[in-house]
């Protein structure tokens, strides 16, 4: 256990440090996520001991674009000393990345569950509306990029918050640029996001299981994108892309109905990435 | 003009009469639609005027789905003597359909602009979340079922508003049912929602565009299914169904982004009807 650290390529939520709980990772290739407080963290562990064992999940729908799970375990942790706390054990979905560049891109114009009371509503209605969740079905949650000299773009929060669309653009846009200036020049784009096995291809899957299963509603889940900046700029191949479903504390049960909410995000997300796979490669 | 009356098969919005503007029909098939009052009205006319004229609509699309604009006219009223309103001309939908069976379906989890003030969003999302809209993606604002007989079957606004997912699943399986009992039989299902040219592979056809066009997002328009229940019932085929969207008070500019909103309220319906589609028949 004296390899647990906070993972160095976080994009989102909370750090772990003194002051606060966040996540943990080892060398084993596990990602220790502490139990959210109130509700969230029990519904979290929820969803995954249901999700896990649920029959009607294909196997390959789980294994491609889930974290596995590996149950729960009570960890020291440097904000509550001398009071162990349970954590969910997680697969490290940037395990074995040399240079991770990594996208959180929270999905949905909504991100309350229709049953949750008004002031959570209006509190999260707050947030998709100053974002772009309302207008895009999508926000940009975190990004870190690393470019080939191994220099490292990650915006602050606030400057997330504020992006408009063109601003959203911008950013997948320099996501798969090999320069870190103003200009994104997209060079890394027919390999990350176009492709066999690159994101729009995962992404495509993603969709087509969206459009048919009504187990599940994935409020305020987000899409974890992750590639190997190395690997991608030396081979100019795939660079190990990963497209994962992240973040279940508000997972609302399907009830026979399709999560047309998460589907709506999930094709404006496609949408953008497909157009910037469209254009025209910049001249040399 | 002294054929023009109001439609026998209006399922949704003011009925005109002496106290009320209402929409009005005419033998040539034409539909006259009241402006609205305030800015609606103006809104809903300039979305015809700039839709009928994108040279990036496909004129597929434009006329399968879409009602053809004739202009405006000032045409007197019953609720305003002597003084002409305002209306816009558009195909009658109805129109050619002896016996019509129709549905009127509010599309998409959110029903407002996103650039709505703040009273304006509060009042949608009461009756998002009063109704099925954020729960399902849409809700069934209007219903009219003519049984073989020529018995019709209309529940009232307020039943409407009631219903929760299984009532919305028996409304639509009671749309294509040939009894007028309890039990529905859905013995029309194979012909109005399955085969070719039935409501199903429509509605996957503008799927497919919904998930390209960028020009419009469609905030609380509807699709308004229809077919004749005489000539389904006679010879089984299709009946002349109908699938057209109406409503566009509220359509605001794409601005490059797809209707994630419409597209995912869209999916959901889909769902639905291929649900229905794929029971196995019940036994004689």
């Amino acid at each position: 256990m004296s390899d647990l650290r906070p993972p160095e390529h976080q994009v989102a939520g909370h750090r772990a440090s003194a002051n606060k709980l966040g996540p943990l990772v080892d060398d084993s290739g596990l990602f220790y996520k502490p139990l959210q407080a109130g509700d969230r963290g029990e519904q979290e562990r929820a969803f995954y001991e249901a999700f896990s064992a649920h029959a009607a999940v294909p196997p390959r729908i789980r294994d491609a674009f889930f974290p596995r799970f590996h149950g729960t375990r009570l960890l020291p942790t440097e904000a509550r000393p001398g009071e162990p706390h349970p954590h969910l054990v997680l697969d490290d979905l940037l395990a074995g990345l040399q240079a991770p560049s990594v996208a959180d891109i929270k999905i949905g114009a909504i991100t309350w569950p229709p049953s949750s009371p008004e002031p959570y509503v209006a509190k999260c209605l707050a947030k998709d509306r100053g974002t772009t969740s309302v207008l895009l079905g999508f926000r940009v949650s975190g990004v870190r990029v690393v470019a080939p000299g191994g220099a490292v773009w990650r915006p602050e929060r606030p400057e997330l918050k504020a992006l408009d669309t063109a601003g959203v653009r911008r950013v997948l846009r320099r996501y798969v640029s090999s320069v870190s200036g103003e200009v994104a020049d997209c060079a890394l784009a027919a390999a990350v996001y176009g492709g066999e096995g690159g994101v729009l291809s995962q992404l495509r899957e993603l969709k087509a299981w969206f459009e048919e299963q009504t187990l599940f509603h994935f409020y305020s889940a987000s899409i974890l994108l992750g590639y190997d900046a190395n690997a991608v700029s030396a081979t100019g191949a795939g660079g190990g892309v990963r497209v994962k479903l992240v973040d279940f504390a508000h997972v609302a049960e399907g009830d026979g109905v399709i999560d047309h909410n998460f589907l709506g995000g999930l094709c404006s997300l496609i949408k953008f990435i497909s157009d910037i796979v469209s254009e025209p490669p910049l001249a040399p």
